[in-house]
């Protein structure tokens, strides 16, 4: 098999997804391995599977203790962190951004500035404002990108993403794709890795 | 606070549990942690959260990933593994003979021997002749223990087991208390000791 890059699919709103976000270009540059970045929605997968809300919202006992990890996770990683007041955010207009961003050098760091926005700055993601400065903070204008994100070729790879997750049987986020194999969950981001590099 | 030992919260039909079952004595021992073993069942704590079989089993995409997740797991830990033809097992048989020998020093022992009859050997743990040949490859007198599984102050330690696994806020196994901490998930055993190591 070629070497294809390591497919990393996450979501704005996941909470797992933003260590995974914090650490993959690191890690992936550290191992010399190229990463495809894939914003998706989880919503459309969730319903699929009779699910109307996040699962931690859903099941309470597992919610509790995921936010409790999640702030362990981010003390471990070194990364700020405030317990978001609105969750899941509604990502859609994020992720279409990080689309419309897909191919500019500074995509990276839009996803992080995102990440930090939702999980250290309490920002809501729905609100025009919070893409606005995460975009002028990367010296960018945020008037053209944010036009570019509501295009309808944007808006039909959000659908295409979102429908290529759930054909690759995606159930969660993060999501790594390394050579054909599958890995749930940011605690495999060094597994992903070394199986890419191992099969490459 | 004073040094609790680690506990290792664990159910025989979990497949997760299984290589955490396997490597946690050697890792504890290493670090020079002591163990808590507390089996107990699953079942009653999935009725609560409305489920009536294995989320692996009521999710399916979820259900295919965990065995694919499973086998990649034991290979990279070097343990046996193959995919049981019952899942869940009905494992309150086994539960309740891991609570009669909980003090005997081969406890460790007979817990990854029916770990490994359930994920390596095909066997059905409801059959008392796979509990048996367990316990005679210990070297134990497999009717004694088999009596002595069923005995009611046996029944009720697993009941309490449980009722302790809910009351701690458990949803799934393996869970590992460090210290007051919660760690849910195989995944997390080397942070649990880190955690406990770090209390202490």
């Amino acid at each position: 098999m070629s070497t294809q890059p390591l497919e990393f699919w996450f979501e704005f709103a996941s909470t797992y997804s933003y260590p995974a976000a914090m650490r993959i270009e690191t890690l992936a540059g550290r191992a010399g391995v190229a990463i495809a970045w894939r914003p998706f929605l989880l919503g459309p997968i969730f319903q699929a599977q009779g699910w109307n809300d996040s699962p931690f919202n859903l099941y309470p006992a597992k919610g509790r203790y995921m936010w409790r990890d999640l702030e362990r996770l981010c003390e471990k990683h070194g990364l700020p962190y405030a317990r978001p007041t609105i969750f899941p955010q509604r990502s859609i207009f994020a992720a279409r951004l990080a689309l419309a961003a897909i191919d500019e050098p500074w995509l990276p760091a839009l996803v992080r500035g995102i990440y930090v926005a939702n999980f250290a700055e309490g920002a809501d993601l729905s609100a025009p404002d919070t893409l606005t400065r995460v975009l002028e903070g990367l010296g960018q204008t945020p008037a053209a990108w944010l036009d570019r994100a509501q295009s309808q070729p944007v808006k039909d790879a959000l659908r295409a993403n979102t429908e290529g997750a759930q054909a690759l049987g995606v159930f969660g986020a993060p999501t790594f794709l390394a050579q054909g194999e599958v890995f749930w969950g940011g605690d495999r981001l060094e597994d992903a890795l070394a199986w890419q590099l191992r099969h490459a």
